[in-house]
């Protein structure tokens, strides 16, 4: 097998050992495997992540950062083999997968571990709970789109957004735009997005934003202001996840906001908790996805109403995941990009 | 009359020219007001205070800290004079007090005024609407607990609580202490406290915690674990006030945890945001109180749900006002007291 490792910091194409699935198991290969801005901070902030996990008590993510691991977590799959005990799946079939494996250690998310390989390869192992049927005849690369979809969907499921309040969306990357195009799909009748990219404010019209903002040249908060009644606060998505950002909101932001930290902040960060005080904020902090909202992101790409193929725009081979890595620094070129390991 | 002025972060009492009622206004004389910990914030940090208002847009608190302020909102009080076209309320009456004069320029929340004094004075100026009669025969003194007892109220009423969580209270001093008595008096069913005091642990239980932790030698969560199925996440209900408390709870809460910011943390703060991301936190920030919760603490007081007395540790007259201030400096010896202006 052939895949892309993450090794000190570097990404490294090599050959590996072919896997063979165990008892459960279901070996497979990744027809498309989205990169997670996740996995770029992984490569630059491994050992800060790997703190941050320990300190929060999650074990799943725990791996070893001074060990390999091939990362990729939002895949699409053919199976290519079968472990002893598994039925109801033959080879050839492709799947929407959760980046899921049941071992006799207990579960592991494929992607963060130094044992089992994530999407970023020729071969996985994953446990036939975590491959859900591709609906509708959509597309298998599209279908890799479910995970991320699933991230943003979370965020909007655990909001209190409703009809009489207005959504901002503050940074239009791969976790904005799957919260415009969640809320969207929900039904969310105004959604004002900001992002300095024009690249990304086109990607979040056509995701479902109502208004796009330009935080250089306006506020969003003005825009909140002129679109609705100016006293129903707004719920106020985070999806940036740099150092400073979430102070800025809370002092931006109207009286009695709700604000969902979806971008994921690894530095330790500086706020003012007394102007959250005073204005009566909430911060809610989201994470991931649960098994039902993976499955409703597919149906919603499957069912047209998430255009997920206007999200892609790129593909790559496995040589040329570290190049894809170091383009997707700049936001003027790329939403997604999904790696095509056996192409 | 007389009154405790704050100038140039220090406490002065002085003789200050009479008050007139204008239309519509109450002439009163504090029979009791209880010193606040925001009181003794702003002595310190009077600047930052005003600067975080302004940052928050709450024109209500926007005094200038360079001018004079007779703080004090905690209050019951005595009618000595009526305004024009006040009716329904007679020379002698008594009454619990919110900290609210209607004005030509707007409402103003008296002690936290440079124009109008608050409780630390021998006269005040009130609007009709903020005085609420005293029932059951309460204790006129034990009648100005209703604005703290309001505040722990307002904290329990935002949070979460419900009877499948058990309510963790970091810090039993007077606002700790009324989200305590607030959540036993709405009949939750285990309430764990942690102050480093023993007084203020004392206190805690009876105020209706059911367990009290010192934090230099147990951990809360622990007892959550032990107390609870260690599963249904707490609500924490933060009442320190001090920089780096947030972060410390929200390392070691269980995910999913709800955290209420109820402790004012004036200067800035350090956080990590990927904690909070990890454990699925969420971090609500509450202030003050509705008429309807000042209203129904004062219920809860005159109706012996909570006992008030209990928190009244000191009374002192108009002319040791600056001392008390210092005293309070001290958790062991004190929890509430009161000026009682015209003794």
């Amino acid at each position: 097998m052939r895949a892309a490792t993450l090794r000190d910091g570097k990404m490294v194409v090599e050959d590996l050992d072919d896997l063979e699935p165990g008892p459960g198991q279901v070996l497979v290969e990744p027809i498309a495997c989205g990169i997670c801005g996740s996995d770029l901070h992984t490569v630059d902030h491994a050992h800060d992540m790997v703190a941050t996990v320990h300190a929060a008590g999650v074990s799943n993510f725990a791996f070893d950062p001074d060990k390999d691991v091939v990362m990729g977590h939002e895949m699409s799959c053919r199976v290519t083999g079968l472990g002893q005990g598994v039925t109801g799946i033959a080879e050839g079939d492709e799947f929407a997968a959760m980046p899921y494996l049941q071992t006799p250690d207990g579960p592991v998310v494929v992607g963060y571990s130094n044992r089992f390989p994530g999407g970023y390869s020729t071969q996985m192992l994953l446990s036939p709970d975590a491959l859900l049927p591709i609906p509708n005849g959509l597309d298998p690369t599209v279908a890799a789109l479910a995970e991320p979809m699933a991230v943003g969907l979370h965020a909007v499921n655990e909001s209190s957004i409703n009809q009489d309040r207005i959504a901002l969306v503050i940074g239009a990357g791969p976790v904005g735009l799957a919260i415009i195009a969640s809320l969207a799909a929900a039904g969310t009748e105004t959604i004002i997005a900001s992002d300095f990219s024009a690249t990304r404010r086109r990607v979040a019209e056509q995701m479902g934003a109502h208004q796009v903002i330009d935080p250089a040249a306006h506020s969003i908060v003005d825009a909140w202001r002129e679109a609705g009644d100016g006293i129903s606060p707004p719920v106020i998505y985070e999806a940036v996840g740099v150092p400073g950002m979430i102070d800025q909101i809370m002092a931006e932001s109207p009286a009695h906001s709700e604000i969902v930290i979806a971008g994921v902040c690894f530095p330790s960060d500086t706020f003012r908790p007394s102007i959250g005080i005073y204005k009566h904020l909430s911060l809610r902090f989201v994470l991931g996805w649960s098994p039902q909202e993976f499955a409703m992101s597919l149906h919603h790409l499957a069912e047209g109403h998430i255009d997920g193929a206007k999200l892609i725009t790129g593909e790559v081979p496995l040589n040329d995941v570290p190049q894809a890595f170091a383009d997707l620094a700049d936001p003027e070129h790329h939403v997604k990009i999904l790696v095509r390991p056996t192409q």
